[in-house]
């Protein structure tokens, strides 16, 4: 029987509770499919601050590389935000991106018809939304140098070179193939160098795949467009910054950040985690929805391990869930039939396959 | 009687209709309120390039200068993108603000009643949204050095001094006295050096403002929560570039970019303008919305003039206008009685003053 190694880091907040319905789920279908995990713990964020004095200690960095893949909760909270930029939570996760080398972020804005109506959009507006943003993740301004601080000054500097530019260009495009075979690719070229060269590169790629249709939308422009017709986008690609911008608020488009998964991608292990934050707020009282990381752990199956059945499995498990009225609080007022908590919510889905 | 000297830029694509019917409203109000305009023309733009040679002649700049006020429409138009950068109109427009001092882009996304339906949001969401983006203009990513490119690289530098912050932060709690009091500031402070310094100098500029209300929020956040929930936000106080994706985003809460204006203000002469662009498609057709001109010319005796009772009128003809049911194309599906073109709408707003 295949084993794969899973390291799981749950991370601050609200991660444990709703990795812990992840690994549920992920156990209700290998047990179905044929396979085996092995999962092992890691510390990440605060609570590895708070126990090593490091956000991100090595060994962290050691157990991800020894794993088939990484399922990741989040990480953060008020109470580590006054530290030194790096000891806070966020430190950790910017160089764990940096160290595993996961250059592209795939993230899906995808609006359930189940919840078309949990949007802060009219249903006419969102309904059928399938958008994959694909933001490069280890460049960009938020790793550029000289970047630094005076008393009278601040500076970052927002720098791609080609060779970064044609890896994530490839990956969206190779997605786009799997789609409606449509990129549009967002840059600020009328006014940025950095932009000009993106458009240019992008332009290169983009003639190794002729079904690809290529197009581009300055940045302004594109969050306009997210909100008068999302529908017309398949794949958005975008620089760092960028698609931390525009993914967010592509994301809103479902109505709830507690749906959406994430995926990133490009080295020799991924990363697989939900789009939203660690949400202290709600820790501990049982009401986070873990769909996001249930649909993550999905993602993972898909492009890390090939398990494409035993995915697709998780994909329709929580859609029945959401067509049967299963909400936690979160989307309480959209159609439930039932209010549940996190770990009913992940047993519901784990039964389901 | 008092003299204002008015400098008109028109423009390329719609600029020279919408800034036509402009004129026509603000002549209607001199000659109800006591004061007369004098109109100089200057050339910027694409139309600039095309006679002398370059998107902004020096002329343009002492024009301006030698003025009370700039009332501007809009430049660009696909038939001078392929020019060197130098010469494109945007590097026309971004030398101009530079060249005034004009630091302070104002922003206001309003949501009219009578056209709550025409958002892609749902109208409960958006009813009465009222924001003012406050954005810095001439510093920022858009002007930082070093910034170029070569064959395999491409940078730009994000750089503020604690000066240029100190500046736009008064602005938006100058404008917050005047309104709700309430002022978020926009920065991605727990990745960029250069959003640490902007966070600390507005938390001390706030010092004097003890009736504003402060709060800070991370830029992708921010994209996120102005379409969750707008009505949130009072006044935003952002840096340029963020600035230019979240007042785009803002402004499309109200179903059309043909309604809203803008003000480019910090230094001696002011520069008022619609939010929308040239729309090069739909130019000469006599069927541009020219309310977002005409509400820039109502800033522009506000802020630049002092003659407030002159902009109430203005601002009251549009409001009657559009509760009366006329609607330019752009506007037709939302509640329409009449639909007019734009030297109609023009007439029709004069004549209500
Ligand atoms: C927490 C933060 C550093 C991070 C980012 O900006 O990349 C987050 O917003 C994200 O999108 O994963
Ligand atoms: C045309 C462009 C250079 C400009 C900008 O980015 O500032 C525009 O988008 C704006 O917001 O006025």
């Amino acid at each position: 029987m295949k084993n794969y190694k899973i390291a799981l880091i749950k991370g601050d907040g609200i991660g444990p509770e709703i990795v812990d319905e992840a690994v549920k789920v992920l156990d209700a279908v290998s047990s179905c499919c044929g396979f085996h995990f092995e999962y092992e713990e890691a510390l990440m964020g605060g609570c590895a601050y708070d126990i090593t004095g490091d956000p991100l200690p090595q060994e962290t960095i050691n157990i991800s590389l020894n794993s088939d893949a990484v399922l990741f909760g989040a990480i953060g909270g008020e109470q580590w935000d006054s530290l030194p930029r790096e000891k806070r939570p966020e430190s950790g996760l910017l160089r764990f991106r940096k160290e595993l080398g996961v250059y592209a972020n795939l993230r899906p804005a995808v609006v359930y018809d189940e919840l078309v109506n949990a949007s802060s959009l009219k249903p006419e507006i969102v309904k059928g939304v399938d958008i994959m943003v694909v933001r490069e993740l280890i460049g960009g301004i938020y790793f550029g140098e000289p970047k630094g601080r005076d008393e009278n000054r601040g500076w970052n500097t927002m720098v791609y070179t080609r060779d970064e530019i044609v890896r994530i260009a490839h990956q969206a495009f190779k997605i786009a193939m799997t789609r409606s075979k449509r990129v549009c690719s967002i840059d600020k070229a009328n006014v940025l160098d950095v932009s000009q060269l993106w458009r240019e590169v992008v332009e290169d790629v983009a003639t190794d795949y002729p079904e690809v249709e290529l197009s581009h939308m300055y940045v302004d422009n594109a969050a306009m467009q997210l909100i008068r017709d999302p529908r017309q986008f398949d794949v958005m690609l975008t620089g760092n910054i960028f698609g931390d911008i525009l993914s967010d608020e592509a994301s809103m488009l479902s109505g709830s950040i507690g749906l959406l998964p994430s995926a990133s991608v490009g080295a020799k292990i991924g990363v697989y985690e939900p789009i939203h934050g660690s949400a202290p707020d709600i820790a501990g009282q049982g009401i986070a929805n873990p769909i996001a990381t249930i649909a993550s752990a999905s993602m993972m199956l898909r492009y890390a391990l090939g398990e494409n059945a035993a995915a697709d499995k998780i994909d329709e498990a929580i859609k029945k869930a959401l067509s049967e009225g299963y909400r936690t609080q979160d989307l309480a007022q959209f159609d439930a039939k039932e209010v549940c908590s996190t770990s009913e919510m992940g047993s519901i889905i784990a039964n389901y396959i």
